[in-house]
């Protein structure tokens, strides 16, 4: 037994999240303090000594403070009510869909027993008794609902308080880099600590209350409990299909138009679709993101109470080790609480170019400190030796062989996050070659930039690869590595998202990195949890119904781009139009002097994400179902691995290549060194070029 | 036993290849009855009476007749020997890696019994005796290289036939499109015919030679010949990529800066570049290609020959079981021929519009006759029941299963072909709609072409997955599909891109689609004659061993095209960059008064593939021995897999995008319709716009 007693672990969890609830209101407070009043802002107005407020000088050049500070309130109030309203209806017809797939759901897992309410010998020892499959179809609605619910009010939370913030950080950008940062920062951690911890707490009160009625069963609490991995990220598909849309529709029509056509910078009032590409960044980057992180997390700790249930901690009933993966979640809160502490308080950024240094030393001083906790909990709470049921056969583990897969996902993060950077920031190499690619134009840049984007993908694949394999090797999962990855790294890229604004694409990017490392770790670690559930023992490949499967879902990607992308295209068709239209016929607009339309712009992109969210999100959740019913378990396991396989060369490669782009077309702009000024400068051929490529290629 | 008897087969093959060989001889003298001589063509001159005349006639406008053919003539001798001397420099470089790649072999099966030369038990039935390894390697050696100079051979040819043929069909159409599409389309079949014919020819020649020295023992025999194969596909890996490079490079800079920077038309002598993009057309789309079809050819012969071999006909010694994958390219040289007359003698193709209706009707009547073909030689060539060894079990199958097979294989390819057009041709929406795109810029142009690609995967996949299930399920193998496909379609693809210049590029593309599918049914055969050669009778995806290969293969192709797409890339900005010089220094160049240096611009483009077209190269080749070595057979097995799995998406996608891009661009030009002329006209936004997405997605 473990040094750790249950009852500690009973305490040590909800612990963990209240403090990381508690930091983030803290954190909240401090954001908050920065008024939105013409008063404070008058007394602390005409800082602006280094870079970055410079240039919101320059912007506001001829306004005094009173009025600054209103039109970024004005400004705010516009974009938090356009996101609000989005997040309203997206969320009825996600609430529709929900409640419809919820039913499924129930009678999908109620059939399989045909509606018995009598108790069943259970699967993995034969000679007790499990509880009925119907009250277990229930207890799986009920958490998928659950899941479903928490993820919504983390994007939502995620979204108000990133509106909260925004105009409190640009205000604070006047007084200094520094306090930028911080503002933005701290808005950041609230949200990533609030997601994180009221993801475990909800997890954790679930699992206490769904024990009362399944008692020793925990082979049926376990099962019901994945419906909340479930429902969290079939919300966080929405969340992200939908927002997807909405922001990149918005950011491509108002950029080309804006950008390449009218000659007037970004974000300029003057645009009509301003505010829809406001709207979006904060409904697209961070309610959908939000939602996408707190998804994964649900679904690498359900993923890892699976395995565990199946293992001889659910069999020997061995409350501690069955709550490992959510005590890893709970050091990570500390962890990362220790690591902010280090970016707001005990260090300070000075200028623009330390930004990308900071982050990066966030993300080190995290999976080094991340390290050491996973060490200790793993010495405090698994027992010396242990076993694994590893698709029916049995594997004996060590607590440093469990200790050892966690540290390699989470290491496996870091370069994964590293070689993300090289690849898109643009003191390296390959985005200057990106860049000066544009000087024969946009058809060279595209090349170039999707060349990237695939060279990009091999390294993180061998990480992935030998962490899969090490992990497998040592103790048969590979779940773990997942987990811990989501717990330690999901405040950081939440962080990292939020400090965009401040900083470069880089660090966002290397959050994609990281985000589509786990990802891949989360999909695989589910697809275990599937197969052992399933009770499969074989994937053969040259069995015909698994390869067809492996195919068939490697095909799933393209599927799903091919559609997403397709309703971007349309929706920034229209708004191409309708922000041209504007500039047409309403006199003055380009002189100020006429307010555009700006309501138009948003309904365009409401329509069009709300319209268009449905069928890639039914594909994705109905293509199991249907596979599964009507090939069966072999094929479906065939579809699961294929879109794994391919599903994460193309989320690697796109998103480098996006990152690659973008970054190409800002060292072009900043023209900071002697051969980025030969490319630039802005409104050139080289520009333009770079233009293009940003626009295909926009997060 | 079959009805037809062993003596009967080994008559038919040789006289079926010869007949195909007589049949390319008799094309050929018809084309050359075009005399490029003055005389001919001045008693010739003046026809063009139809739409495509007319545009030559309108180009060449002010010449007369004389200077017509004599600069058809000195064109073609430009092309004829930059593409000769390309070629012969490429066969070098290659020439010493494939020496190289035989020690390799040779050592590599050698050592597999430590170069004994003592008879060892045979696999399959352990009382009998089989050759030793040491010879068996030897003669896989021997047939490696065969196989490498037999498909060498086949692309120079083909070379040269197209060069003979280029300016002969630009004379031709002058007297009306008839006789430009007869010219284009019996040069093509001369390259088809003598393509399958020699592969067919040498490959049963060498059969039969081997089988002096191998006797009885045709296990051996039949792993021997499988290094024709070999040597086959990797000497078309160099000629595509090789060519690929060299045709890419060479395009991109000639149109970036000729076409839209300095609006010359297409193919203008004042283009620097031009020879060196007609060069690269020759070496790559005609060289390159037939080199490719070979090798899919011969591949896929030898991947069904080891099947056949430890199947029941192996073991029986049932010599016209055995052949039966070279009967059914028997048949297929002789339905192909009927099908040719078809097009060269039953029917007329009298204006433009006809011709890619004539080239589907081809489809459709070899498809349908192949069918027929494949009844008869099913039913005279198989036993009615016979066993297949299917990775350790045994399944018996039926000559119409057989049948079954490879028809669904054929037909199959057929839909490919058919989806590939409804994609790709700008007779239909898709295409339509990505030209509309073009009015709001490049970005959306790049978007929607990506986004067609994508989705153009979804049928053919299914396609493929559903022929490989009924393939499996009935026969309990998916080789004959591939074959069938091949020896079917071969000519086909071939007659198709000749006739490229004078019809649209959908036709180029249905062959494309072929080509994919069946190079994606080829490769499944190869990996399943492997696992069955290596004895390997599970390929497990929870086993992290396979599953680590598989993600790891699923990125090959991406490295693969990160690496030819860089390479392509800086070949095409040095190239751009020589012509930009040129038009900037050489005084007279835009007048026509002054030459360009067309020679420059053909050495760069050689220089660059032959430098970059060795790493590709290497990686495809040495990946399988090294993860075969280090990790062994079952992480091999996921690799091929998943690069089977992973590459055959991004293989349809890219080239449909491509193909869509292509059209639309020429949808605008040609302002066929209402909608597309609110596009045009050439040199508008919108036609720029739809040039880059071309550029980007030239073949």
């Amino acid at each position: 037994m473990a040094i750790l007693s249950a009852l500690a672990t009973e305490v040590f969890i909800p612990v963990a999240a209240v403090i990381g609830i508690a930091f983030a209101v803290v954190q909240w407070v401090i954001v908050s303090r920065v008024k939105l009043s013409p008063a404070a802002a008058a007394a602390s107005g005409g800082g602006g000594k280094n870079g970055y407020g410079d240039y919101l000088i320059e912007e506001e050049e001829g306004l005094n403070d009173h009025n600054v500070v209103v039109k970024c309130a004005e400004i705010q109030n516009a974009i938090s009510e356009g996101a609000t309203s989005f997040l309203f209806t997206e969320y009825q017809y996600v609430g529709i869909f929900m409640s419809i797939f919820a039913v499924v759901i129930f009678l999908f897992l109620g059939s399989v027993e045909g509606f018995s309410t009598k108790s069943q010998p259970c699967t993995y020892s034969k000679d007790k008794y499990c509880k009925p499959a119907l009250f277990t179809a229930l207890f799986s609605t009920v958490s998928f609902l659950l899941g479903a619910i928490t993820s919504l009010v983390s994007g939502f939370l995620g979204m108000k308080i990133a509106t909260y913030a925004n105009a409190r950080t640009t205000l604070e950008a006047r007084k200094g880099v520094g306090k930028a940062f911080i503002t933005a920062f701290r808005s950041g951690a609230v949200m990533g600590f609030l997601l994180a911890s009221s993801g475990l707490v909800v997890l954790y009160i679930t699992i206490n209350v769904f024990k009362l009625y399944y008692g020793d069963d925990w082979e049926g609490l376990f099962e019901s409990i994945t419906g909340y991995g479930l429902g969290g990220s079939s919300m966080a598909l929405f969340g992200r299909v939908g927002g997807g849309i909405y922001t990149k529709a918005a950011d491509v029509g108002a950029d080309l138009v804006g950008k390449v056509e009218r000659n007037i910078p970004e974000d300029d009032p003057r645009n009509p679709a301003v505010i829809a590409d406001n709207v979006g960044d904060n409904v697209g980057d961070i309610a959908g993101m939000g939602s996408d992180l707190f998804g994964s997390y649900a679904e690498s700790s359900c993923a890892a109470l699976v395995v565990a249930s199946i293992s001889s901690f659910g069999i020997d009933h061995d409350f501690t080790g069955m709550c490992y993966p959510l005590l890893v979640s709970s050091v990570g809160i500390i962890v990362c609480l220790i690591t902010t502490l280090f970016a707001t308080d005990f260090f300070e950024v000075k200028s623009v170019k330390e930004i990308e240094p900071a982050l990066k030393k966030q993300l080190i001083i995290s999976t080094v400190l991340m390290t050491v906790g996973i060490a200790v909990i793993s010495w405090l709470a698994l027992p010396a030796k242990f076993t694994i049921y590893n698709f029916g056969t049995q594997k004996e583990v060590s607590n440093w062989g469990l200790f050892f897969c966690v540290a390699i996902g989470l290491w496996a993060g870091l370069i994964i996050g590293f070689v993300t950077e090289y690849y898109t920031s643009n003191a390296y190499s390959p985005v200057q070659d990106v860049a000066d690619s544009c000087r024969t134009g946009a058809a060279t840049n595209v090349i170039f930039g999707l060349a990237l984007g695939y060279k990009s993908v091999i390294i993180p694949i061998f990480a992935i690869a030998i962490s899969i394999y090490v992990s497998f090797s040592i103790a048969a999962i590979d779940n773990a590595g997942g987990i811990a990855e989501m717990a330690g790294m999901s405040h950081r890229i939440r962080e990292r998202t939020d400090a965009l604004d401040a900083a470069g694409n880089t660090t966002a990017a290397i959050g994609k990195g990281f985000a589509i490392g786990s990802a891949a770790l989360v999909s695989l670690a589910l697809f275990g949890a599937f197969v052992s559930r399933a009770g499969v023992t074989v994937v053969d490949v040259l069995s015909p119904k698994v390869f067809i499967g492996l195919i068939v879902g490697a095909m799933l990607p393209y599927w799903f781009s091919a559609m997403t992308m397709k309703s971007v295209g349309s929706a920034a068709l229209k708004m191409v139009e309708e922000v041209r239209r504007q500039f047409n016929t309403i006199p003055g607009i380009m002189e100020g002097t006429a307010k555009p339309d700006y309501a138009t712009c948003v309904k365009i992109s409401t329509d069009a994400s709300i319209k268009e969210m449905i069928p890639p999100g039914a594909l994705v959740m109905l293509t199991p179902l249907i596979v599964g019913t009507l090939f069966g378990v072999e094929t479906l396991s065939g579809v699961l691995a294929g879109a794994l396989v391919s599903g994460v060369q193309i989320a690697i490669s796109a998103s480098n290549t996006g990152g690659a782009w973008d970054n190409a077309k800002k060292y072009i702009e900043a023209g900071a060194s002697e051969h980025a000024r030969t490319l630039g400068p802005k409104g050139s051929d080289c520009h333009k070029a770079a233009v293009i490529g940003d626009t295909i290629g926009d997060p």
